[in-house]
């Protein structure tokens, strides 16, 4: 712990300390944390016809993105891609979302890889490029070694050195695992580990979670718009949601509705999202996600290989999902 | 369907007539449905030192319950060991209830068997035994082959010939498969398909049957108590919950908390009662669910074999996840 | 123990006492056990049209199988459906083959039910009936808690007391759980226990348990014809192979080419076989098992409910998956 | 496919054509496909005690190594914990090992990475470094979209580019996927994928691939200890054994057995290696393979973190695996 404090009082630019203080801080999430609620798209990486980064088409999603209430981003959660970048290009990606995004908005960068080593290196790297915060995925290759005495040290000791606050973040779907219950609770109390994206959906584990760590005022994200209102009911404070790069504003309206206990009206909106939700994640995934991102007016195109475009029959499910629910 | 009215306006016994039209097809629920809003308890059945039946503390079991105020008892789900019973065993059970029940209220008897016939019989001896209404769980064996095409037929035929409303029940730890989404909602618009008991707690797939199915005015139960206050967030109208064998009136207050729009008064007892609830269903199951009901006041006892008694170790483990949540 | 030889000694009918000792407990298997060494079809069971039980049906496939050089018929494997008969049902059926069976064949009859109690009943039924020994399943309802400790409890309460030996029964695709190594090991030391039809197909598995129960002279039997060869391989003695109920003289030529040797025209037979098991039992199951009994001229008929037909489509990748083998 | 061989034509070095006609397109592995049977170590990489690769202490294995008659070595498997070193890193590995490597042993270079882009570079990479054939794991973050479409189009993608022989990795523990089968056969038909490294163990499906690739002599290597001789038995021509880093003579004697039909000497010898194996793999993984190196002269030590090393208890427990079948 001695080091994360000496470390961080030492690297971090003014930049950061200042727009923290102004930010993160805020007395309603607790005194000295970053304050994480709200909604955040985790945004997808557009490229070109030969698979290379867009980034001008990246930064017209970006200046679409800002006129919706979101707290902030995701950069390079799984709808990044982020495993398909390589270390430079994921870097390169930030640094560019952090001169477009405005300074009210917070940039929540995924910083995670497999090795204890590299995720430390490229937090560090993503906190000098702008991020406010590190979204870190569990590592996930050797699953029968990845248990909590495992995973714990390995979170430790990225956020011992992370300049910036660490987000935990458990996604079974893509990894295999889920972060063990037990190792969330004990790593709530690293005062550089404010949160948990739980992208599991297990929502007894989540409502369990926000029991167990209320001390800590530890901060929990819905990982998807399908259990984003039964998240805020058990206690979460907001939610990454990959359809927010779809249906942005209608995620934040079902934040508010949630937040101010509209519970009824709140209801109605989520079961619309339900379907469309499933279809651009666990169904049909990313391609899916940069199909609808194209009928709403952003940029999604294709993703890079091994991942495939939809199939036409994939894409009319995926236009079914959205129209019968009243959104095309 | 021909088959189904025909064959129930015979057969029905008066007193099913009778309580039904004054218990059951109340309006709120929809014109013509059995109201299964509320908490049940699927109860444990006591067994004697040797493993017999034994109804004298059953009985003492049901008068302490009618203190508590259910909605209905669940006889033989799977809290209540209906595998390791005889057929003849389940109908006598179902009788004993029947005998002790104050006739407010309801009676959802288990009579869920692998094959359709089997099940189509007991459905008809458990309503003869005065249930009012059938929970049928999914057939599990041949795992390969119960897809939705065969899942839907074994309800239809059940349900058709059934002389009681029949509840579909999906309880995936126990029988390794799902419902699938679209069977249930197919089955929703038969006409004596009233609900699901979903025990296997996928928030998301929760809203989504909630939704789908609400032109039919389908009834969907939480099948356990870890996301009870969820469920009803997203639009259930009740819970069969093991854990109300122990702590039957907190339950019905969780209830009467989120029915009333009390959600933050509601959080903090949901909080509190995951802990205790995964320690008698999943983490250790019935045998800490009896375990657990001897402290309370109730006659718990030993189970069936093959289910083995808690070791010592278990035994506290269970002891700290009631007390460390305040209730014991 | 005690219980087991006195009980045993007190109710062995003479026909066991005769039989046994002049089929059974030949010096080739170890002294004093009884010799399963060979092949069994696990014998599907006929149904008319309405589902009954069609006993003429059976005792003509019963006259058929008498041609081959089967080491017996296993009666009620899960491939007779067996959760689907009435516990008389399962008695009449073993009755029935009894009857019809040669002498000098082996009956394994299954006799597992899912409390301990009942296993116990119906496996002194089924030895009354004319069972040899009696193949008995994991108890599975409550996976949870079905671990080691229980599972050993369950089955050594079942070998005490039972009249014939006992063949443990592992088939994870249908009941969700594997009986663990550690259990199998144990119980081989049970005088009455003697061997294991393992289903689940991991050869590793299967190589480790012939190693660690070899001072028991333990008998595997492979439970699938896909991995027959392979495990004869590593130290199995016979199978259990649904495939047998269609190709059954082919699987005693492969047992015939395994057991002298002759690996390379084994191998060759072996790999004819893989895809027409695969298709009669992981991918379509009983349904297809049936089917294919038809075109070798065996009765197969339907299955009971909720078991469906094959769809044409299903029909079509059947006769492939034999066909392009060179068996139609 | 014109891509691959003008491609492979310009750029293979002239080392690469003539060691590769001297040691691989022997006729015993048909006309023109690098001849991959034999035993293959998956060497372990070793670190320093600050986590630096450890070039010396590699260097000191290799020399070991040479002593045994290995058929060549796999650099990067798994085992080598490829997923934590950098692209740098593990080109470098790669050049190390070719450098020390006498020439008539085959090393083969896992090249796979999450994108196709990046495992054709890496591919290429590799080859110029001096690898015989690329080790190309399933990419396998988003499972979910991982179908055959999807790695049926990146495997041709880098074979097709790829300078040398490739051969598909599928590692279900660690991937959570399998390549599925029909995935397998189509790929085996590319002129320059040569064979398939299966570590799932599933012998049916070995068996099978055997014998749907036969005309395209598909050369299938077992990917683990446990099921060598089962492998062997249905048609495998090799493995790659992490144990072969540990008792690595032991294996080659198997191997020397299974292809000559001492099945019976074969057998024992296979049975006494299978605990040894589940508990460097399966059971304690790389930090259990790494501390049994050290038991047997070889430099482990201790692995990037996250991997943790054993506990005391696991230590022990690894040392009776070894002690019981008369390894220690």
């Amino acid at each position: 712990m001695q080091c994360f404090r000496t470390w961080r009082a030492l690297t971090l630019s003014s930049r950061h300390i200042t727009v923290w203080w102004s930010r993160a801080w805020s007395s309603a999430a607790g005194p000295g944390r970053l304050d994480l609620r709200g909604i955040y798209p985790p945004i997808a990486t557009p490229f070109t016809a030969s698979e290379d980064l867009d980034y001008p088409k990246l930064e017209e999603n970006l200046h679409k993105y800002a006129q919706i209430p979101f707290k902030g981003l995701v950069v390079q959660g799984s709808n990044g891609e982020y495993p398909y970048l390589s270390e430079e290009e994921r870097v390169e990606v930030v640094k560019t979302v952090r001169r477009s995004l405005p300074t009210d908005k917070l940039l929540m960068a995924g910083s995670g890889c497999e090795s204890t080593r590299a995720t430390m290196k490229l937090t560090e790297r993503m906190a000098a490029a702008g991020a406010d915060t590190a979204l870190v995925v569990t590592p996930c290759f050797f699953k029968g070694r990845m248990d909590s005495r495992a995973l714990i040290q390995h979170f430790i000791k990225v956020a011992d050195c992370s300049p910036v606050p660490v987000v935990l973040y458990s996604v079974p779907a893509n990894t295999g695992l889920e972060l063990p219950l037990d190792a969330v609770v004990q790593l709530s109390q690293h005062p550089n580990i404010i949160g948990l994206k739980d992208s599991g959906g297990d929502i007894t584990r989540i409502g369990l979670i926000v029991h167990k760590t209320q001390a800590q005022d530890f901060q929990v994200l819905a990982g998807s718009a399908g259990f984003l209102m039964a998240a805020y009911c058990v206690g979460a404070v907001g939610g990454v949601c990959a359809l927010a790069n779809v249906l942005g504003q209608e995620l934040c309206d079902l934040e508010r509705l949630c937040v101010s206990g509209c519970w009824k009206e709140a209801r109605v909106l989520q079961q619309r999202l339900i379907e469309p939700n499933t279809a651009v994640t666990r169904k049909l995934g990313v391609p899916a996600l940069k199909q609808a991102m194209e009928w709403f007016g952003f940029h999604g195109g294709a993703c890079r290989s091994p991942l495939q475009p939809l199939t036409e029959a994939e894409t009319q499910q995926l236009r079914r999902d959205f129209s019968s629910n009243g959104w095309l």
